[in-house]
């Protein structure tokens, strides 16, 4: 690697070559200091022009030259200062080449905003910065551009990574009574019905009180016996939570594909005057109108759910009595941005999960992970009796931060929880179960009492366990299996329409 | 009334006066069809240039002139185009006059949008239009433009009405045992936190119990009693929905303040590639750039509960053996971007609502009304123990409509049940019952098999109820009533931090 920045000093008056140069001579120890020998950051270069200094600065891989500059103001402020009565008003990287290899020669034309130019030779890369500013300077920006355009070229090679799924379980054979798409046999039977928006139904009451038995038999099943406690999390999210969960990195990238929410710039009703008018005469929403009375999102609609739970630990330290933290919540909808994948009530916009997650030492938080793996398998082959596989995956975050570990024995690692939909032979995830090691605890600084904090969460939801079940034990009461039916009340009576 | 339109026919072809003047001559008993004799619309101008037909109507009352306008738009067609193969391409409002009485003499500039002039003599208002396109005068937008002003005018006069508010039950005095602030002792204790949203808080395992008890005493003291079940109604709202049920109309006026959702033009990861390198790079997220990439909103987050349930009937004819349908709905979170009001964890921006829906004959609908009414007095007052009181106001709809009605007994109406906060003395609005009369049904096109459909509905939240509760009775539940706490399991141990 091999780094060189123009740096222009703008110094709050005029000075002379004579009082100025014999100071960044001076300076050559500070800029080595904390390198090897010979290693640390070097001044190639200067001129100077009435109260501008131009000082190049080269370094390899020790004491990278926009920290150098830093350095090099302090000092230049120090010995300037005191004499002199000359301060430092302003620091600009006039010019900043960045030399450094790449994992593979690049197939095509790497682009990365702030940057002049990036060009290749082989596997070496050129990146060129122009005029950036002192808050880019010193804010280490430059070295995530250097990851940035690593990951981009490794990316090329290798494209996305397939998921890694390898089938850990396959579970007994169960009666199936139904071949039909249980989506369709929904809607005709007004169970659910779609609104005016993409991908989202509305629940009528036969299929909530399944949902309702999918919901006693989990805290029978699961969260009575494990000692999970329900709590309720916030299903919008700002922008903040997702910056330190890493899922903003991702937007729109890798399925995380979210809705925004949106507030206006001001609810003063005079503001809205004329948008009302318009929507009192015509009937129709003025979309360009409205636009311009909004604020830029200020985050999104709950996608996963775990993230929004983090704020209830964050900045603090959990005494050892309360870990390990077992909680659930079901208390609203999640949202994603369905493309092609959408289908039917399996695959929605509007999606209500149910979110299982734990918080304790590694050991509590992996114990949890294997009794939870059990329990899930319990609801679904002995109460729902369904035809199911287990399936090891890598979890999102791990994906994104590149790290693949089979041994979900030992560590993080996530579980998928599949069932076959007979009327058309494919698998439908259902629920997962995932050890997330210390991936949350670290990204929002909570810290237990003594020793590490890691966590775990699972998520299901209501609309693939009942697409699950209805599609292959159909709509006849009678064939399904006892062990569920004790959660149902009584299916309220079909409402009929002429 | 005086309404004179100079309007532009373009025709496929040029014409002479001679063909076309008589032909406009003939129309006349076409213009003043259905209008008392000498009332109809009446032609006092026309001009021609080559193939540019203008003519002026007149009209008071009957035969708006741009109805007129399109009548002699089918005439013209007819007696030119049989014979002379002369059709009428396009017509435009050139100028359109039109001269209306209002209910008081403005105080100040009434402003409208597609107006080019609006002026006032006394209480005369002459509205002017240029250039108004066919689909303009076609849709009948100048009739509520006339109303619209009116309506402003009004306002001028009277400002936003005081609500109609009238104490008509007072409860019998019940113990109190807390004189603070419950947000405030909520926090101290953990059982809520803030979180980095406005306006939001994260439910922990001890206030989700105290919830979970005020959802079973709703089941127990309401719902199965009176035979309601529930749904899962939609929470997020497209804009058709809210402009069915009147909101869009009033959108950030009179309080209705929603949140607003957005998605991207598209989720192709390509056109978010530069936003993901920014926030990658600088960790933080380029709104500005963000905004470029979304849609205009397609409509809210759900504000009250009920608009999106009519989505279940729209368009249909429920069965008489169907009804009464009485739900009840608790699936999510609504949304209020809340201004100054906003206060602790009783007027927050995520409130987690309660909604109870009734629809059936005027009959059914205002039996069950009152016996819920009596329920919700019994679940606040002999359950839950709270001195409340019960007032009648006028509900949202029915302040829109500009409709004011005091005998609740006999039909539509609202009655509000608050409840006394002891820290600062106020009441505090806790659950509303309200007879919706035929507004619903009526906006939504659903029909019953036999006679008038109406409906109801009824709105509490988990907040408020659970706000007054502890304002009024405090945190040792040796202090809660023996009725409530019967539906609390236990209350999960408080987490400990350091």
């Amino acid at each position: 690697m091999k780094l060189r920045l123009s740096c222009l000093y703008t110094l709050t008056k005029e000075v002379s070559e004579k009082l100025v140069y014999p100071i960044l001579k001076d300076a050559s120890e500070v800029l080595e200091r904390g390198a090897p020998p010979g290693e640390g950051a070097k001044i190639v270069g200067k001129s100077l022009s009435k109260d501008k200094l131009t000082v190049v600065i080269e370094s390899g891989t020790y004491v990278r030259p926009h920290d150098a500059a830093f350095r090099l103001k302090n000092f230049l402020s120090q010995k300037l200062g005191k004499e002199h009565h000359v301060g430092v008003k302003e620091i600009v990287g006039k010019l900043y080449e960045i030399i450094f290899d790449v994992p593979a020669t690049p197939s095509e034309e790497v682009k990365l905003p702030y940057a002049k130019s990036i060009s290749f030779k082989g596997k070496t890369c050129t990146l060129i910065l122009e005029d950036v500013s002192e808050e880019f300077l010193q804010k280490n920006t430059v070295d995530r551009m250097i990851s940035l355009i690593k990951e981009k070229v490794e990316f090329q090679q290798y494209g996305t990574r397939e998921e890694h799924h390898k089938i850990i379980y396959e579970g007994s054979t169960k009666p199936m009574h139904f071949t039909e798409d249980p989506s369709q046999e929904l809607i005709n039977r007004k169970w659910v019905k779609r609104t005016p928006h993409r991908n989202q139904f509305i629940f009528g009451p036969q299929i909530t009180e399944l949902a309702e038995a999918v919901k006693r038999a989990y805290v029978d099943v699961i969260y009575k016996p494990l000692g999970f406690v329900e709590m309720m999390f916030p299903k919008i999210v700002d922008w903040s939570i997702w910056k330190k969960s890493g899922h903003a990195r991702a937007l729109y990238h890798g399925g995380f594909n979210p809705y925004l929410f949106i507030t206006p710039k001001t609810a003063d009703p005079k503001a809205w005057e004329e948008v009302c008018d318009k929507i009192k005469i015509t009937g129709e929403i003025p979309s360009e109108d409205i636009m311009d009375l909004l604020e830029p999102p200020r985050g999104g609609l709950a996608f996963a759910q775990c993230p929004p739970f983090w704020t209830y630990l964050e900045g603090e330290t959990v005494a050892s009595e309360s870990l390990p933290i077992k909680v659930f919540d079901w208390s609203g909808p999640t949202y994603r941005y369905e493309s092609g994948g959408a289908h039917g009530f399996e695959r929605v916009d509007e999606l209500h999960r149910i979110e299982t997650l734990w918080v304790g030492s590694p050991d509590q938080v992996q114990e949890i992970n294997l009794e939870l793996r059990e329990k899930f398998r319990v609801l679904m082959e002995e109460v729902l009796e369904l035809n199911i596989r287990q399936a090891l995956v890598t979890p999102w975050f791990m994906e994104q931060k590149g790290v693949l570990d089979e041994s979900v024995e030992g560590g993080a690692g996530t579980v998928d929880y599949e069932a076959i939909l007979p009327y058309n032979g494919s698998w439908l995830e259902v629920q997962n179960c995932s050890n997330n090691g210390d991936s949350y605890p670290k990204a929002f600084n909570a810290k237990a009492q003594k020793g590490e904090l890691a966590s775990g969460c699972a998520g299901g939801s209501f609309e693939r366990y009942l697409s699950a079940f209805l599609a292959q034990k159909g709509f006849d009461p009678e064939n399904w299996p006892k062990k569920f039916r004790k959660y149902i009340t009584v299916i309220p009576e079909d409402v009929k329409f002429l």
